[in-house]
């Protein structure tokens, strides 16, 4: 798709030129991995998560991270209050729902903080996405979904519910505001053999949305950024402690020239 | 020895096939290193510490790590509540007794541990183990000993009057559960010189307890394939940095039947 | 400046030879990566924050490091109790004000702890070190500092005011205790692109202050060493990932003659 190819090479072009701050709370296990992600694609991250800190610090960002990895009640406390004054100001805030569905503390917080806050996208795997659905929700549960055109419909539809874009990734990425979606197939197998890879996948998001006033664009663009510097690291390195490494070099790499040749977005 | 040989073989085999997920309530300091050594070799990490969460987690667990290393009492609370769940499910339980010795908390809270809980394996080295013995241990003390035979007799006590296995690494590693011992000489001298290389060891026997229902070969197989891995990487690497990545990169790459001829355990 | 040279090449074999300990209570960021970096160093890292331990913890090391990047008001109690009894004993403290002047509570805190501790060394960027101005500061503001001279006789009027040693890093780093400044130019412009380089500089002067009387030294040679090791790594890496590993491949290959001849410390 042509001019999504121009769009990513643009806001990859803007987020170096920008540096916009991203201000994180997330797992502790990515925090160090997230952050030379950010640092190294051009952006300026920030990990802040105290109560009487959060306020503040959101007010600077561009846009705001949540990751409830290795949640407690008191850290979903800090990023309820760090949501709500960023859907105040109207800062774009993207939820990483790691791990909901899998403990009904992980899917309540994840409901919670959709609840009360105003979200713009949402990134996670199928079964993490799938698990914020509403009781009431009319998507066809899991069990009936048996291709590509029924998890489009499903994500569709659970997109308009929620009223927020859905990130759904996997082997190929799919991005819908409830109207239409878009498919994004970079990427690298390896990428699963590293932790916190879909947590970067979100912070690269994070970083386009804080540039790009059309989050789909943002969303599919960063996609396909990150997805191509897994490309670019799989042909340098063959097992996953390099690859961690030379996706972090490919983020700093990848020329927005680089990424609209590689871009692989297309509409459904 | 051939028979662990082979079994190291096996096991590694079933690591990567059966994916168990190993449960870690661990220190910041090498939370992520121990999910990508996790991810590496073939097993799924989840990280979970919330009181109203890890009862639930363990659950779905294959094994349950538990290490001390950033403690505070509200983490040693985690640690019981999940090492008591994972107790009465028969849930294996891997104790890393960090800086066991070198406060009163470390020891307080690891000996609390122990007495909560019912702990498969504990590892650590020499002095975090030394410090786990109770007032009235017939267990000589460490000035007391002075060669290997005293050391292995020592922890064969100790490994009685705690019921538990002990796994001693160091140059070579100790593994008894109180009536043999096993040895295991596979390693490399930069594994000193990397942060979390203890606590990684201490997620292979996790993972390697999550798929071989004998506690004592688990754990001197698991330790025999880590130790291995230490050697291929510092076949590549000659200092720390470099060697901590191609750790990663041995421990995803090794071949079952390439750790079965590299295997160095032997019957004390 | 022949004999800081040397005294550099002196101070690095010291950390070799004599392994400190250096207690961190530090931000969830950067706790690998500064451990690692002390490791390759040669000195020995402990991380632990605990109100009921570090107390005990500190009263063994060699220098206290405290960083706020990740604060809660529960961990600078912490910093505060540690740094007291740190104070107490003498030991050297630095402090790492990653943050101040960004938000309230960062510069808050970081002035509670200057207040309630006895600091050898802060360690920080301009904007964070001009934060820590007292109300009634002799110093000028940022906006009428407009040279070198400037700066130099501001940081030399404030590190009066706090009665410590200030190091403000930067391409050319300036190390002043009030009375004299130095100079020191080594680095590389890829420092800048990795999470945690600030910090890993901070624990590195933390290392030779546990082995060097005097802290102005102490904090120069350390600036000197860590900025040659991110040249050494700057002619093997070309992006932030490599670069961050060959970082700590070179804190622990840099001999103590290539830091002598290397070192570019002048005084102001």
């Amino acid at each position: 798709m042509e001019s999504l190819s121009k769009k990513a090479a643009g806001n990859l072009a803007a987020v170096r030129e920008k540096k916009p701050l991203i201000h994180n709370i997330t797992n502790y296990v990515v925090m160090n991995y997230t952050a030379n992600a950010l640092l190294a694609m051009g952006a300026s991250p920030v990990m802040a998560h105290a109560h009487n800190e959060v306020e503040e610090m959101v007010s600077y960002a561009g846009a705001l991270v949540l990751n409830i990895g290795t949640l407690t009640d008191d850290w979903i406390e800090s990023m309820i209050i760090a949501g709500r004054k960023a859907s105040e100001q109207k800062t774009p805030i993207i939820l990483d729902p790691v791990g909901s569905g899998a403990t009904t503390l992980r899917t309540d917080s994840a409901k919670k903080i959709i609840e009360q806050t105003n979200i713009a996208v949402i990134r996670g795997n199928a079964s993490e996405i799938l698990s914020l659905r509403h009781k009431d929700s009319k998507t066809k549960g899991v069990d009936s979904i048996h291709s590509v055109e029924d998890a489009t419909e499903t994500a569709k539809i659970l997109a308009g519910e929620l009223k927020t874009i859905l990130a759904i990734t996997g082997p190929v990425d799919l991005v819908t505001n409830g109207d239409s979606a878009l498919r994004v197939s970079n990427g690298h197998p390896l990428m699963g053999y590293v932790t916190g890879t879909g947590c970067a996948a979100t912070v690269t998001i994070g970083a386009f949305l804080a540039i790009d006033e059309n989050p789909v664009s943002a969303t599919a663009t960063a996609l396909a950024f990150f997805g191509l510097a897994g490309e670019v690291a799989g042909e340098k390195a063959s097992a996953p402690g390099s690859f961690m490494i030379e996706m972090v070099n490919a983020l700093y790499s990848i020329s927005p020239e680089q990424l609209k040749d590689g871009c692989k977005i297309q509409e459904n």
